[in-house]
C-alpha cells in the first residue's frame, strides 16, 4: 500500500506525535527523492527497527551552490511513492519550498569544524544547508532514530557533530552504500551520466579498491595510497578530481599513517556530473 | 523549599521527560543567574501557567564579546537558589562550561535578519551565542513554554524568529520589564553602577518617557522623538549612546511614521556599564 503523503509541517508533526507513544519508536529517513535502492535500504532498515517510519522527500535548495544542479535535480514523487509502497513506510513528508523556507526565512545552522574539509571546501555552504534542513526536519518530525546512507560519509559526520553539539536526542543510524553490479555507488545523479561517462565512472570504485589492495599488501603510507587512486582516476580518464584522500574516520583529517579504519574519500567529476564515494581502508572489497 | 539542582544535561533531560506526561506542561526560564525580581517574575509566570517549572542558570560565554564582561559577570548560585525557593521552581539546571561546550564544540546557530540590527551591530556574535545556547537548552529540556523578559526586546524577537524558522514547537512567553521604584529597569548589570552612575542612568527611562509624552501630544515624526531621547541622555550626561531609536515592533527597522505600537529601543553606556531598555511608544508610562 502506498504511504500516505503529507505536505504540511503541521500535519506531519501531528502524525508523528500520534505515532509517538511510550515504548514505540519513530524512524525518519531524510531524502531528496529520486529514490534508488540505496534509499530503499534505509527505509527497510528503519522498518526493521522502528514502529513507525517516515520518509521525507525534499530537494533542499540551500544545500546547492549557485552553479550546481538544483533546477535539474531529478524529481518523480509519484514513482517514489510507488517504490516506498513496497517498504511499508507509514508516511511520506514531501513539503513544498515555501513550507520549509517561507518568506523572510533567515535562520541557519553553522555546522561544526568537520564540515570545513572536503565537500565543505568544494561546495561552500553545502553543509550549512544540509544541517539547517535536517535540523528543521528533526524538529518537525521528532523521531527516535534517523537513517542516513554511508555514501555521504562526511555528511554523516557533520550531522553527528550537530546532533552531539546541539544536544539533539536522536540516534543516527548509518547504512552501507548500495552499489550497482558494476561497483558504482548508487546516486540519483548517476542518471545524468551517458553510457560512455558511466564506463569511465567505474574508475571511482576501482581507485579505492586498488588502495585497499595496496594496504592489504602492507602499504601504509597514505601518500602512496592516494597516488594509486589518482593514477586510476586519471587513466580512466576522470574529467576532474576534487579529492581522493586517506583520512581519519571521525576528524576526516588526512592521516600520516594509514590504519585499517582509515577512510578513503573521493569526489570527482565525470563530464559535468560530480560523484562521491568512500570506503574503509581495511574493509572488505564488495 | 529550595529547588533541586541539576548540573548534567542527561539528568536534566531525564527530569524533564519524567515531568512530561500527556496533558502536563513544562515551562523553562533561561537565565544567566544573578537573579533579580525580573527573573523571579518570569519564574512566577511559569509557575502560574505550567505544571513543572525549570530555571536554567548559565553564564553563556559565547554571547559575550572578547572585550565584554563575561569574567566579571555577577555569579551567586547559592543566593539564586534561595530566591527560587520562594517561587516553587521544580528544579534548576546550572551546568558548568564544559557540560555545554565540551572540547571540539563547534556548531552554532546563525540567527535571522532581525539579529543584524541594534544589539547585533553593537555586539557582533552576541545573538549567535544567545540562539545557540537557547536552542541547546530547548533540546536538553524539551519544554512547552519558555519565558523571557521584555527588557531584552530584540533578543525576544531573535528567539521568536529562530523558533519559527527552525520549526521549534515551543511557545515563547514574554513578561513585562520589572523596574526599581526610580524607574530603572532591573538588570544584573545594575550592580556595576556607582551611586552617581545610577543617578545618571535614570536618564534612560526619562528619555523614553519623554518620547511617549511627545507622542501622546501628537508628535509622530520619529526623528523628533529620537532627538528628544538623545537630548535627555546627553544632558544627564550618559557617557555613550549606542542607539536610541523608534522602530517597528517586529522587524525592528526604524519607522518613518511613529505608531502606537512602535517601540523605543535604547542602549547606552554609563561609565563602563552598558544598559539597555525599551518601551512601546503608545504604552502607559509606568
Amino acid at each position: 500500500m502506498r504511504p500516505s503523503l503529507i505536505q504540511s509541517a503541521r500535519d506531519a508533526a501531528d502524525a508523528v506525535s500520534a505515532a509517538r507513544r511510550p515504548g514505540r519508536t519513530v524512524g525518519i529517513v531524510p531524502t531528496m527523492g529520486a529514490l534508488h535502492a540505496g534509499h530503499l535500504s534505509l527505509a527497510r532498515a528503519a522498518r526493521a527497527r522502528c514502529d513507525s517510519v517516515v520518509v521525507t522527500i525534499f530537494v533542499n535548495p540551500t544545500q546547492f551552490g549557485p552553479r550546481e544542479d538544483f533546477a535539474r535535480y531529478p524529481r518523480d514523487l509519484e514513482h517514489d511513492l510507488d517504490l516506498l509502497a513496497q517498504e511499508q513506510v507509514d508516511f511520506v513528508f514531501a513539503p513544498d519550498l515555501l513550507e520549509i523556507y517561507p518568506p523572510g526565512y533567515s535562520t541557519y545552522v553553522e555546522p561544526g569544524t568537520v564540515a570545513e574539509l572536503w565537500e565543505g571546501a568544494c561546495r561552500p555552504g553545502h553543509f550549512r544547508g544540509v544541517c539547517t534542513v535536517v535540523l528543521k526536519l528533526f524538529h518537525i518530525l521528532p523521531a527516535d532514530l534517523a537513517f542516513f546512507g554511508r555514501k555521504d560519509y562526511q555528511q554523516v559526520q557533520v550531522i553527528r557533530q550537530m546532533v552531539a553539539d546541539l544536544n539533539l536526542g536522536i540516534q543516527i543510524v548509518v547504512e552501507d552504500t548500495i552499489r550497482d553490479v558494476d561497483g558504482l555507488a548508487l546516486s540519483s545523479r548517476n542518471a545524468y551520466l551517458s553510457m560512455e561517462q558511466r564506463q569511465r565512472a567505474l574508475a571511482i570504485p576501482a581507485a579505492w579498491q586498488s588502495a585497499q589492495r595496496n594496504f592489504s599488501q602492507g602499504v601504509n603510507d597514505p601518500a602512496i595510497l592516494e597516488a594509486a587512486m589518482h593514477k586510476i582516476l586519471l587513466d580512466a580518464p576522470i574529467d576532474h578530481i576534487d579529492y581522493a584522500v586517506c583520512v581519519h574516520p571521525n576528524s576526516l583529517h588526512r592521516v600520516t599513517v594509514a590504519e585499517p579504519d582509515s577512510v578513503l574519500l573521493l569526489a570527482v567529476k565525470v563530464g559535468a556530473t560530480r560523484l562521491i564515494d568512500n570506503a574503509t581502508l581495511g574493509g572488505a572489497t564488495p
